[in-house]
């Protein structure tokens, strides 16, 4: 039944492109740059204490969809303070980025509606268009003219432009006052996954969508993830209240799957609190970006050039970017190994990510690293 | 742009189709026969007690993919009980049951492949049908003479049959023996989605694969979700050790979504070493849901007769559900009310769950409410 499953295991094998699953003791001393806990508050005692708190109170789970008994007091609290503080007028906490992602680009698209994409939205997103019934067209990465082209050649009456405001891979942000502008000289919506860009970019972590201008707009839909700069799991869809009441009645990943634990709104919750009170957290991500990809360039390395958190480093091949990022492991740095399909152009790369915690003496390690390891 | 969406809500109003959000409160007094808690075991101090510790060690996000740094010894330590509980080789834990479901059903299936499925499946199966781009065929509710048809009928070599063990709804049991036959007979896997069979169905709770006789079978997949007898979040695919090796290496919602918190993987692995210890909670379960449902045909109510926790009541319409449902709530006892598009079948239900730790005086308490709130 399964034969081909090892054929297949075997194909991949060959290519280079096996994956294993290494789980994390508790205790490592790795220098993470691998991980999107951006603001360095996973581990923050306020946010993990707040979790567990909320966990003793509400308990483990949330036993049910948020239409039924899945919606605690802590999920409209998250609510009502992730809108406040992007600016907008409502939000709607799924239980991960993804499901905010699919519910999003499903809900308010559909059968009659044209989808035009850039072509490097994250796999999320590109699973939420293929759900959607829309015709979907995907155009070159980063050109908002190409996008003006697509939305003025639809065959229907309703489009929505989707697009990830900072890419999930090489950390490039998107054009969006350019693509809103575009959007809306073509009466289309704009859907932006703002994941990488809210916690570090924007005021005080406000995000791109909000450094943008474009937060409160009334035909711009802003999709999150708790589990990056806000350390927790989970999502959400901000936007205007209309778009919001339609996502509780239509979206499928919000209506048929349990709501967040409560622990983990709880977590994102006081997150924010933390975010607010030390808004200069968003601001040193960059610039600890921005000084890691400098130092990578000037050792002679192809290292992007990081609009948010996320610094990319091409590799010659899938085989090469493995074990470089193996050696630099056994070396103590870890750091992420994207290979085919988690690239959107073939070429696989070194992902390092800035955090706002990271000491000048760690920045040093992880270049010297990551240089002396590098593939010649 | 968004103008459709205000006339979309009106229709939906005026088909008695309207959703809203009821935050919880920590002090409800309410009878919650709506979540699915089957156990008790989401406030169990054991278990929101171990919750609440892991978070405080290991933080309060996995801070990535299971395939960078999402992934602690506490996923695979619940991938190893799961496997070990369930008579499986393997486990894979998943953000949700949402994802474990998308992520089978799109991974073990694909352009080459035709999917069978009973009509009655859950959302997210179904959207991982819509996905796979499979060809699809759907056939009658628990019928395994249609299922072989569909089966023998196909156009392609390789074959899945998709379904739910106990139906999410009505909560009856799908005919897995006869399924499983069929599918054998005609070079079938079979995927089968134990979300609301596992904790309460089988030998202590080994959910409907095992108590079939499937569960170590070669060509049969189960999934399986945290949220509901477990009392935490997250989900879990179980079978042969390569479907979970080629699960790491290709399903998209295990990938691209950020690894389980932390304290919703040892919440679930708490609460499965509770049901180990007290194996009984599993068919006290269903006692309580034969009792509550025969108490209220009894008393003259269209109940289903559950072959699991869930327990069904038909209403008349839309509106008499929700009305149903809100008196009931108004007499302190908290029941879901399920309208289209949330039933396979387009008949609105009031959908009542029975949980293990239910007291007689509670059951009574229901029965008298449902019973007064009903529709004349
Ligand atoms: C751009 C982008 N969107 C959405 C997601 C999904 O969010 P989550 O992991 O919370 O499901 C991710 C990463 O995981 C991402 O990088
Ligand atoms: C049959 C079935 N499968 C899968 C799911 C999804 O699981 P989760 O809520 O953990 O995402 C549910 C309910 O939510 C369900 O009823």
């Amino acid at each position: 039944m399964f034969d081909w499953l090892d054929t297949h295991a075997e194909d991949r094998r060959r290519a280079g492109l096996s994956r294993q699953l290494r789980p994390r003791r508790p205790d490592s001393d790795l220098l993470d740059l691998a991980g999107n806990d951006y603001l360095g508050l996973a581990k923050d005692k306020r946010v993990s204490g707040a979790a567990a708190a909320a966990t003793l109170r509400w308990g483990a789970g949330s036993t049910g969809s948020r239409l039924v008994t899945g919606s605690t007091e802590l999920h409209s609290e998250l609510e009502y303070e992730l809108a406040r503080f992007c600016g907008t007028q409502s939000a709607l906490v799924f239980s991960s980025g993804f499901a905010a992602n699919l519910g999003a680009v499903t809900a308010l698209s559909g059968k009659n509606c044209s989808i035009v994409t850039d072509a490097y939205i994250h796999a999320s997103l590109i699973d939420g268009c293929r759900l959607s019934r829309a015709e979907v067209a995907v155009t070159a990465h980063a050109d908002p003219a190409a996008a003006g082209r697509a939305l003025a050649t639809r065959r229907t009456e309703r489009a929505v432009f989707v697009t990830d405001t900072v890419f999930s891979v090489d950390g490039d942000l998107a054009p969006l006052g350019e693509l809103a502008a575009v959007c809306r000289a073509n009466g289309a919506a704009l859907i932006a996954d703002d994941a990488h860009g809210f916690g570090v970019l924007g005021d005080g972590g406000r995000g791109a969508v909000h450094a943008a201008g474009l937060a409160g707009a009334p035909d711009v839909v802003t999709t999150l993830t708790l589990s990056k700069s806000l350390g927790s799991q989970g999502g959400a869809v901000l936007g205007p209240r209309r778009v919001i009441r339609h996502l509780v009645e239509n979206a499928r990943s919000f209506i048929f799957d349990t709501g967040l634990a409560p622990g983990s709104a709880a977590a994102a919750l006081t997150a924010l609190t933390v975010l607010k009170e030390e808004p200069e957290r968003a601001g040193r991500v960059l610039e600890i970006a921005r000084t890691l990809a400098e130092r990578l360039r000037a050792a002679g390395l192809a290292a992007s050039e990081p609009d948010a958190a996320v610094v990319s480093v091409r590799a010659p091949s899938p085989d090469a970017a493995l074990a470089w990022s193996q050696d630099c492991r056994a070396a103590g740095v870890w750091v992420g190994c994207f290979r085919p399909p988690s690239v959107p152009d073939s070429v696989s790369r070194l992902r390092l990510t800035a955090r706002a915690d990271l000491t000048e003496g760690e920045i040093d390690r992880a270049v010297e690293v990551i240089t002396r390891c590098a593939p010649r």
